[in-house]
């Protein structure tokens, strides 16, 4: 998922262009406020315009008109490539055991969570079933969970209260690694026998992002196009499921939800995922790496959280997490994580407003960590931003000194 | 909306293939079952192919990769051409008054439905407001009304019945031209003051369709791509919106439901729909109106309906409903509507199962008046399938000579 929320009072200008050309001005002028909110993934775009025609999408008028891809597959609106694609792309990196595996297309991974929420429930119950997320938690996760105010299913918070005060039936989502704090997770609610249900959001578990630790074999595990490859504007998403039942259900949502997924956008996603698999078929031998997606946006990222470190540790107002060196099945390598987010922590008060005090000092919008169900003087900083304004968050951050004499 | 369902028992090779190609024996067998239950617009793609390059859509892999369309729009992940390519669609063809008013892209009509019931109501309310349409209804209306056993609303079944007899506050689905009848509608429920609110489906307010008596101004109306120009796989409507904070919320629900819709299918749809539109700028006075799409598919409706009306009038056991002939502003014509769908009733019993005999006897896969909220007498046959099966459809119907003879 993606952390994509509506516009605050964002000035225009200092947002990625919508047509995914950089028409923006060479450098940002100091007025306009940053806007690194969401998770807006336009680091990745440099890679695909090198890419050239070879990613190109054509699609003919007369071409996908139809509603039905297969009736022969329990996901009926699923394109057949798109199916073969997502598990060539998961049998290449290692990240997720797909073999006797149902896989599921929806309409991003944001609709892929509620037909979990939807499959793993069941009309009538007393209460509705109570979904939790261990704190931080993915901001939008309680607004997806009670905008229609469900008899199925309720939001209820923060997995780690509901493992010692809760009771009942409950769904947990695992968020790994999670957004907004990078962490590799497992769930955090205990011996609750057949109480507890899980979906495991996998959407920043590429290689770009973190050692892959192992291949994900979990009962219900979503993915997403736009934190993968950086495709977010087609809304698509994935989930590779074990039993037949729940793939079954989580189909049935999205047909009374949207009638299926957009073909054009899964067609495009095949042939993009199926550019960088050829990649890795053709190239790795011949040690061209930086052509390889995810040698070249790990380089990125890796390249990113050296620079913010060292303006981090040189103005002594915030500190960012420590990750752990892990081994990597897919480089073979030991290496650290680069999350798609910076999970910023003031370190002179408890009480200050993190989000505020950026906002107002050097016009820079992030989330605060209040939206992930922590304290203020947490902040959540997108590093998926394009260069320049990657560059541009660097020069304004190394300027605050102190929280309170800058923001107050 | 479509009136399209899951798939049933349903045999493969008698569907239209997915990716748009006609791959398709030349015969149909007649031990295959002709499946003519949902609304797959295949009767536009020959249109559509000898357009040939000229909506041929090519789109670069480092296109369309933000969430972002234009944070200055209400409905933010809307794209600009898409927004414009509708109101000009609209201002050609005379059928909504667009001026002054908001556009909500959707993933499909299906998923501004239930925007609509988001928008028009509000949590905390004593018991959910009654949602209804006049029998028959949109199959699908139900279904999507109360999958998640929402606490906002709750379907409440056939409009004439409310009228009558129901209480307290409800929503209105006026669906016109109706699916599954072809009728021209208006709102049945009558004075109630304040408590009743409007959504107008006009999926089906086109030229092919039906006269175009006037330009519709709701406010709330909802249109969708797959009806309009047949690009169903492509999953995009629209609602054309009066109140800024009805459209507010509507794209919060979208946002919240998939955080935005397909940029890629935006994209095209905009690019199709401009084809459309320059056809009727460029060629109209040449003349050359088989060119045109209107024109074009309102033709072939047109002979479907007449074949159809000869077969049925012959063998006497179904009646079709009757359509007054009224004037078309578009085409400055007093001109019959040519519906979607056939809307059949069995002349013989009141107790017969009109979908059970169609299947049981010649094969054909309708979908029962019962699942409309009227009696199993009636069925609904897609007449929006390619030419072959119409073909097949109709030599099949024609060998009915009666429903408890051939049937039972």
């Amino acid at each position: 998922m993606c952390g994509t929320d509506s516009p605050a009072s964002i000035n225009k200008s200092s947002l990625p262009s919508a047509n995914g050309n950089d028409t923006r001005s060479p450098t940002c002028s100091p007025d306009h406020v940053l806007n690194l909110e969401q998770g807006d993934p336009a680091v990745f775009e440099s890679y695909w315009r090198k890419m050239g025609d070879r990613c190109t999408m054509v699609i003919s008028g007369s071409q996908l008109m139809s509603y039905i891809s297969d009736f022969t597959n329990i996901c009926w609106f699923m394109e057949p490539e798109f199916e073969e694609a997502v598990r060539r792309l998961h049998r290449v990196v290692g990240n997720a055991v797909v073999d006797d595996r149902y896989i599921v297309v929806g309409t991003g991974s944001t609709q892929l969570y509620q037909a979990a929420l939807y499959a793993l429930t069941s009309p009538g119950g007393p209460e509705p079933v109570s979904v939790v997320s261990a704190a931080p938690y993915y901001s939008s996760y309680p607004d997806e969970t009670d905008y229609l105010c469900s008899r199925l299913y309720k939001w209820a918070g923060d997995a780690y209260e509901f493992d010692k005060n809760g009771t009942g039936p409950y769904i947990e989502v695992v968020n790994s690694p999670n957004n907004p704090d990078g962490t590799l997770r497992e769930a955090v609610v205990k011996n609750r026998g057949d109480e507890g249900k899980l979906i495991h959001d996998l959407a920043y578990y590429w290689p770009q992002y973190t050692p892959i630790i192992r291949p994900a074999d979990h009962d219900i595990m979503t993915f997403t196009f736009s934190k993968s490859t950086g495709h977010a504007g087609s809304r698509i998403g994935w989930a590779v499921v074990k039993d037949k039942e729940i793939a079954r259900k989580m189909s049935k949502f999205i047909e009374m939800c949207t009638l299926g997924v957009s073909k054009d956008s899964q067609q495009r996603a095949a042939k993009i995922m199926g550019l960088l698999c050829d990649g890795y078929q053709n190239c790795k031998s011949a040690n061209k790496s930086d052509d390889l997606f995810f040698e070249h946006t790990r380089q990125i990222m890796a390249e990113r959280w050296e620079r913010l470190r060292q303006v981090v540790e040189r103005n002594q107002v915030f500190s960012l997490p420590k990750y752990p060196k892990q081994y990597c099945l897919f480089s073979g390598e030991l290496i650290e994580p680069y999350p798609g987010f910076a999970w910023l922590e003031a370190k002179e008060e408890e009480e200050i407003d993190s989000q505020k005090v950026l906002r107002g000092s050097i016009k820079v919008q992030g989330r605060t960590g209040r939206r992930f169900g922590v304290a203020e003087k947490y902040v959540r900083i997108s590093l998926l931003c394009n260069e320049e304004e990657f560059k541009e968050f660097l020069e304004r951050l190394s300027t605050i000194k102190s929280m309170t004499s800058n923001g107050h």
